[in-house]
């Protein structure tokens, strides 16, 4: 799938999933609908996500859902992934392009104008900007308070290549990060550590759908 | 090189460098006789490491001293390193020989003969065994004492393929570590706690090389 398809997209974090494994979770986001999943898992071990990887590329590969793992591009060789995701403080892009080939999908957690041009610069499918709203499921470069839709406006209008907002967003606030021009919505705790994880993708999807066809009626008149 | 052919082994941390970087470590060492560089740097990020591992490509290509990458396949590929060294909670051997290919060096930390037969067997090129004795500055499975050279011994004796120590070895007490049938010792803070780590090396060689020297002759008699 292109990035641009992308509307709604999971990030894996084991420790907010109670007492279900990331595979359950995972395979409840694909049955709701998800389009995209990135394997991240920063907190346990290099073994450990590469047998986690494996068990989501099967999961994803037979729902035609991409997968992208977050920081390791050796992992995401091994397990045959979509591509990977990279930080401004991981591996450059431009390292992630040349050697993953020109088939993967490569993205980049951006936070400003600058970072995202530069990124798009090195061969960058895809931005991943945040933190939207306030979180408290991932660390972020701008602190607890999130940098607000406005940001994300911003970043989208200053590059051509998709982008997908992140960071505190649930099905009730994703609207004015879709208007703000991204191509959908990255979301951890709003489906990992949901009751339903299923009811909760599926209520994520039409919340960008929705509001994704308003706004491509709206500017097609 | 062939590990078998390694007599020292310096594995980086910038930690303990005091005023100095890396690569003037490095360097150092490179000037005193070492045989073997890894790029550890665990404390960094993938983005640090992956900068310093093109400087260490660079002086260490220039020397003819192998250049092994702790962890990071992507970075070992990316840099053009001789090879990766594993432990158990990193990717497994065997996939670390698929993806880098027969030529690359692979190794792996292992502390029980169990787990060196399982690495020989999944294609590790070396095995690096410790804490060999009490150690400060890398986090072992063993804890702070130390398995001690019988451990060594044990592991040397049921593997084919050539076991470096590591663990609190100096030039004062790596002769029992070579005695017990090691190709070679690695050290951290020998080399890059010294106050000069030129001369630190040269005293490490000396005692590897003269033990190691002592032991061939008295097996060949």
């Amino acid at each position: 799938m292109n990035p641009s398809d992308w509307r709604t997209y999971l990030v894996t974090q084991a420790s907010l999933s109670g007492d279900r494994t990331t595979p359950e979770i995972v395979r409840a986001a694909i049955d709701g609908g998800i389009d995209a999943v990135q394997l991240r898992e920063k907190e346990t071990s290099a073994r450990s996500r590469h047998e986690l990887g494996h068990e989501l590329r099967e999961l994803t590969a037979e729902a035609g859902v991409d997968l992208i793992v977050n920081d390791r591009l050796d992992i995401a060789q091994v397990i045959d992934a979509d591509g990977v995701h990279v930080g401004q403080s991981d591996l450059p892009v431009g390292v992630a392009r040349d050697l993953l080939g020109p088939d993967a999908i490569v993205g980049c957690s951006t936070a400003t104008v600058a970072e995202a041009r530069n990124a798009e610069a090195e061969g960058a499918d895809y931005l991943g900007v945040g933190a939207i709203y306030g979180t408290s499921s991932k660390d972020v470069d701008d602190g607890k308070d999130g940098v607000g839709p406005a940001r994300i406006a911003a970043i989208a209008d200053a590059v051509s290549i998709p982008v997908v907002g992140i960071g505190g967003i649930t099905a009730d606030n994703a609207a004015p990060v879709v208007d703000a021009g991204t191509a959908g919505v990255a979301v951890i705790s709003e489906i990992t550590a949901a009751t339903d994880p299923e009811a909760a993708t599926e209520s994520l999807v039409a919340a960008a759908e929705t509001t994704k066809s308003v706004a491509t009626r709206e500017h097609s008149q």
